[in-house]
C-alpha cells in the first residue's frame, strides 16, 4: 500500500470518495492512503452514509485532517474491518502524543464529543475509506473536539504520515500473517 | 455471536484450536467465542504457528485467560482483521480500567514484556483465534507480564464477559456497517 | 432477517427493486424482506430482467401481493438460490392451505397459468429479490391465475407474514447448517 | 452437471461423502450426481453431522435410494442452498406421482414420520451432499416411512433418474439466470 | 462458453464493452466470447483503462479484429488472468501459422510494434475483456503491425474461430482441472 | 512474490507440494516460488492428480528442473489460471532462447513428446503448483524431451531464474491492472 501527504489543501465535500480519485490526482496506481487538510461540507446528496440522510445530518468541520484510502478486490465487510483498524490505529498514535480518546466503533470521542468521522463504502473494484479528524472544533454543527483546538497537535502533517505509515506496515503484516499458519 | 465463560479451569494445550471444539464441549452452535482460565503449554508439535515453530518457541504460561473463537464462513485474511479488532478490544476493556498497554500487532506489551500470545488459523469450514492473556506472570520462558500479578485485575471473569460482549456487539456493528451505505 | 407487511398499498413498477429501498422508506436495515399489495406495472425500461426486454414483455398485474427483499454481501448465484428458496416456501404455504401449485424455476403455475413473477439481481452491495403473486388475474397481458380470485385466498396479509416468517427461518436455518459439520 | 444412476446395490457407510469419490469409483469427473440403492448404517464415528453425533443419533435404513453429489469450487453456505434444492425436487417428483409429504429444512415428512435424511459438507475443493429416501421402513430406529413400503414407489430407479435430471436442469437454469440481469 | 463471430464489420468505440452487450445484440446468454471486424476509435471519454486516460492515448485501428468476451460470476483478478490466456491463445494460433511475435503482458508486439490493444474491467454481475488486433497497420498514432498487411494473414475470420474456439476448450479445461486434483 | 534457486540437488517424490513447505525448509514467508533440479519420481500414492492415479500413471524423470510455487488466498480455479500462465512464460523463456515448443493446456510438447509435467492443487489456505521440466530425456516411463539433452540448455540455473522472475512480474502486474479500470 503507498501513501502520500498532500501539502495543498483540499476541501472535502465526498465526490472524492469515488474509484480511482487518488489514481487520477496524485498517479498513484493500486491500494492507497492519502491524507489532507482543509474544509470538510459533505451534503446530504453526496452522503454514502445512508443513516445519516435519514437522519438528515450533514456533515460539516471548518477544518479537518481528512484521510483517504482505496483498497482494491476485497468485500464490504473486510473493507469495514479495514475501517476500524485505521481508527485502532490514530486512536494508538494519539496515544503515542499522551492523548487517550475513547473508541465507539469508527467514532473516537473525547469526553462525549465527536473528535473524527468515518465511513466505508465499495465501488465495482474496490473498498473506499475515508476518515476525517477535527483540527478546529468551533463551527461544527454539534460539539466537536479537535486534533489542535484541544488535543495540541500542531504537526498534523507529521501525525498523518506516522498513521499512515502504520497502517500500510499493518495491512502488509495482517497479509503476511495469513500465509504462516497451519490449516486445522 | 454466542459469547460464554467456562468456569471450569481449563489447561490450554493447542489442541482446542480445533473446528468445533466449541460446539462439541458446549454445545454452542455457530459463530462463538468463549474464555476460560488454566495453564497454558504449548508444545512445538501442537503450534499452528509456523513461524514459532521454526524459532523453537513453545508457548507456556503458568496461568492464563484464553480467548478461543470461532467464525464459519469467512476466509483466514478477515480472520486475522478480526483477531486484530479482538486484540484492540481487549486492550480498550484494559483502558476503561486505567491501563494503558501498547499493542504490536496481534501482541499486546507492556514496557517490552508481552501480556499475550495470540493466532488465527482456518479450518475446511471456518476461522479460529485464540488469544490468550497471562493472569500469572511468573514461569514463563521470557519475561512477561500479568493481568492479576502485574495489572492488579484480579476480577478476571468479569473482564473476559466484558471483552466478549464487547466484541461480539462490534462484529454485529461491522456487518450492519456494511449494509447502510451507497455504492459508489 | 428482518420482516414487515406493509399496510399501505404500494404500486410496483420496479424502481422499488433498488438497493436500500427497504432501508430508506420503512427504516429497516440489513438483510429483510417486506411485502405489500398493490396495482404492478413494469415497463420495459425499469426491466432487469434482459430476457423479458429481448422478448418484448412487460409486466403487468391490477392487484399483486409483492414481496422485496435485500440481502446484502452475497453474490448473485447465491441470490438467486435464494429466490427459488423463497418460491418454494411460497409454494409450500399455499399447500398448508390445501392448494397445491407446480414450480417451474421461478414461476408458479397452476393448469398452465401463471401465478407469479420473479426476479434476482445484484447491486454493488447486495442481493435484491422481487417476487410478486397475482390477487386478481384479470387485466394481465396472458391468462394468469390470482391468489384471491382463483385459489380463494382472501387473507393475503396473514399468507404474506406467513411466507415472511418461514422464509426468514429458513434463512437462518440454513446458515446454522453450514456450522455443524466436519469437514471432510 | 452429469448424473448417473449406479444398477449395483452400494451399502452406504457414510465413507462415500468424501472428495472425488464419484469421480474415482465411476470415473465421472466434474459437477455430478449419482443414485444408488442399498443399505444405510452410518455409525457416529463416520458421521460428518455433528449434531447428530452429540444427539447420538447413528443412521441406520434397511434399504434406501442414496444421492450423492459432488459440486466444485462452491462455499458452503451456497451448498447448503444448493442441497435444499434437491430436497425440494424430490418432494415435487413426489408430487408429480400425487404424492404430497412435507418439507421441513432438509427433512422429507409423511405424518410426522422421516422420509428422508440428509447432510450437505465441505472439503478443500468442493461441497459433498447426501439425501437418502428410506425405500422400506421396517427397522429403523424411529418410526419412519418409506418410498416402497408407504408410498408405493415401486420403481425407484426411474424415480431416481427423473430427480437427477430435473435438478441438474435448475442447476443449469439458476446459473444462467445470473446473466440475464441488469445489475442495479 | 459460447463464441460466435460476426460477419457485419462493426465499428468498435468502446461503448460495446458494456453488460449484456452480446446477449442485446446476438441473443447469445451467458458467458461468451464473439468476434467482428471493423474500425476502432476509442474517444478518452469512452476508454475503461484510466491509465490510458491520464496519458492521453486514445486508441485507433484502421480495420481491427476485436474480441470481446463476458464471462459472469468471476472477480477481476481472475478476469485479468483470463485476459492474458487469451492473449496468450491468439499467439499460439499465430505461431500455427509459422509467425512468432513477443508477448509482453496483455501486448503483442512485432520487432517493438504493437499488434494488439486489450482491457479488462468489470461490471456489477461480470467481467469483461476486449482485444483487438489490427489487421491494418496504417493510419494508427503509433507504428503499429497488421495481421494482413505486416503478416499476411487474409483469413482473419478463420483465425478469430480457431482463437475463440482454443479458447473456450481451454477455460472448460481449466474449469475440469479443478475438480481432478486431491486437496494437500 | 519471492522468487528463490536452490542449489542443492533435491529429489522430487511428491511430498514436496505441501502447504508451508517453502517456508519450512527455506525460509521464505508468503507467496513465493522456488526451483531446484534432481531426480523426480511420484509413486501413485503420493500424487494429487486424481486422472493420472486411475490411469496408473506415475511420474518419473532421471532429472528434471521443478518449480514449486505457493500462492496464499487464492482459490483453485484462479490458482489453475495462475499455473498455466506459468507454462506459458517457461515456453516464452525458450523462445528467447531461439526454441519453439507447443503448449497444450499445462503441458509443453516437442513433436509430440511431452517436456513437461504440471499441476495445480489447495491446500486449506493455498494454492500448490507443481512445473517440472525434464532435463534428460532418458529414463522416463514414455518418450520425453529434455532441456539439456535435446534442446541444448546448459544453463538451467539462469533459465530457471528467469523464468521465475518473469512469472513474479507478471503476476504483480496482473493485481495491478486490475486496479486501473473504471468498472463499466
Amino acid at each position: 500500500m503507498r501513501t502520500k501527504f498532500i501539502e495543498e489543501e483540499i476541501k472535502y465535500i465526498g465526490s472524492q470518495l469515488a474509484p480511482h480519485w487518488i489514481y487520477k490526482n496524485f498517479n498513484i496506481q493500486g491500494d492507497a492512503i492519502v491524507a489532507f487538510r482543509g474544509e470538510c461540507e459533505v451534503k446530504l446528496t453526496e452522503m454514502v452514509d445512508i443513516e445519516d440522510v435519514i437522519n438528515n445530518e450533514p456533515i460539516y468541520s471548518k477544518y479537518m485532517l481528512s484521510f483517504i484510502s482505496e483498497q482494491f478486490n476485497i468485500d464490504l465487510v473486510e473493507g469495514v474491518f479495514r475501517q476500524r483498524l485505521l481508527v485502532c490505529i490514530i486512536k494508538e498514535c494519539l496515544e503515542k502524543r499522551g492523548i487517550f480518546v475513547v473508541r465507539n466503533g469508527d467514532d473516537l470521542m473525547i469526553d462525549g464529543r465527536k473528535l473524527s468521522v468515518s465511513i466505508a463504502t465499495k465501488s465495482i473494484t474496490s473498498t473506499l475509506i475515508h476518515t476525517g479528524l477535527n483540527i478546529e472544533s468551533e463551527g461544527a454543527p454539534l460539539e466537536v473536539s479537535g486534533l489542535r483546538s484541544e488535543l495540541g497537535i500542531n504537526d498534523t502533517k507529521e501525525f498523518a504520515i506516522e498513521v499512515m505509515n502504520m497502517y500500510a506496515e499493518e495491512l502488509d503484516d495482517i497479509e503476511l500473517a495469513s500465509t504462516k499458519v497451519r490449516g486445522v
